[in-house]
């Protein structure tokens, strides 16, 4: 079923006049009648039936009915912030991650970033993957739709407060330390905060390391290959889904 | 480094004239001189390291050198097989899965795939992702080249011989199954192969669904999220690695 995002809280019974956007996809283009009906979520994460009950040209209103909202969130808030990568790459990790999970984007001007976003190109760029972001929230039935955000360097990132901080660094991978990604998992607890961050396609510099260091980030490999900037992020939060979802069953 | 697959097994000290197209990438695009030195790996999966002693146009000879092979394949032979998607993901699944450890991808016409590969059509594509299966295992510092391939339907698929055959079902997610991936991931051995299914955008049939369960195929979910056709197999890949390389450490 079709599901949308709404930006109020709701209850039962209520009538809700769909934001345009969304009467211009589910009407006009998904061609929607009245008594159709598709899946809503409010902004208390609430799963509800919504019932077309009237439509106008690019206008349409529902009545909404709660169902019981199924856990479908990682246990945990994963925040992944990404040195700036060239060309497209920056919306597909946004797709990617929004369906694996990911609660926060942050991308960030890395030390060996090739890429630049200056000026008035960042409010532009963070517009469009927020929206990419929200259509992938939705088509892979989430709950939350998660927030992509610009830091100018690492050390704005680092001053994000969350409980765990880890740093993907390809240099662990090479020097076969296999374990510290799985202890952190193995220690981190439901509800928890957790910071990924991941270099751009140079690397990260000493100085990165260094800093992330210094502010309790453990450094960890995901595995021996060499993954690109944007494979990383996602072989992050499909091992953080295998270890709290699918070894640990609610 | 820069890193070359070989087409021979080699030995110390043998002076190898390298194929044209490594030598056009190496010399002409990278312009490596005489004296420089890349990774190569021979047939049986072992690395030298390569200095160039030789140069002409196009033409370029090395002599190797055997060095200390790293553990860098994943512990078990993953093949995924992928009804057949649109458009370019075909494409990105194969460079993402061979980034992350996977040995043979095939290709298969769904019941409800949309595409159709047809004909002579069938060659160019397989020809195209061999390439990017290459390229994309030198630049993960693979040690193995991943195969690539089409099958008509999946009843040719589930005839290849294999340990282990998983099927991603997303009925099972949304019914909140949560631990059969792990039971599996669990249960199989080094050395061991395992095949996994995975439906096109359409989906897979129930006809599919009981045909690949009288084939001894065990339905699995990936996470309570409904994941893309082309995301479903980097799950896959990224949970095999995290359970039998990041928590059995060798």
């Amino acid at each position: 079923m079709q599901r949308y995002f709404l930006d109020d809280s709701h209850q039962t019974g209520d009538r809700v006049a769909l934001p345009e956007t969304i009467a211009h996809h589910w009407v006009t283009v998904l061609r929607a009648e009245v008594g159709a009906t598709a899946e809503f979520v409010d902004t208390q994460a609430h799963l509800f039936y919504g019932e077309l009950t009237q439509t106008t040209t690019e206008a349409a209103t529902v009545t909404l009915t709660a169902v019981p909202t199924p856990k479908v969130e990682l246990p945990v808030h994963v925040t992944i912030a990404c040195g700036l990568p060239k060309q497209e790459k920056a919306e597909w990790i946004t797709q990617k991650a929004t369906e694996l999970g990911v609660d926060r984007i942050i991308f960030f001007g890395g030390d060996w970033s090739v890429a630049k976003w200056q000026g008035n190109k960042v409010d532009k760029k963070i517009k469009r993957l927020t929206k990419i972001a929200h259509g992938a929230a939705e088509q892979s039935h989430r709950l939350r739709r998660p927030v992509v955000s610009y830091a100018q360097n690492l050390a704005a990132v680092l001053q994000e407060p969350v409980d765990v901080r880890l740093m993907a660094y390809e240099e662990s991978a090479k020097q076969g330390e296999q374990s510290a990604l799985n202890q952190q998992l193995q220690a981190i607890t439901p509800g928890q905060s957790l910071l990924t961050i991941f270099g751009p396609e140079g690397g990260i510099s000493p100085a990165e390391v260094a800093a992330s260091q210094a502010a309790q980030t453990t450094l960890v490999g995901l595995g021996p290959r060499i993954l690109r900037t944007e494979t990383a992020p996602l072989y992050l939060l499909s091992a953080v889904s295998m270890v709290m979802e699918l070894q640990q069953p609610r």
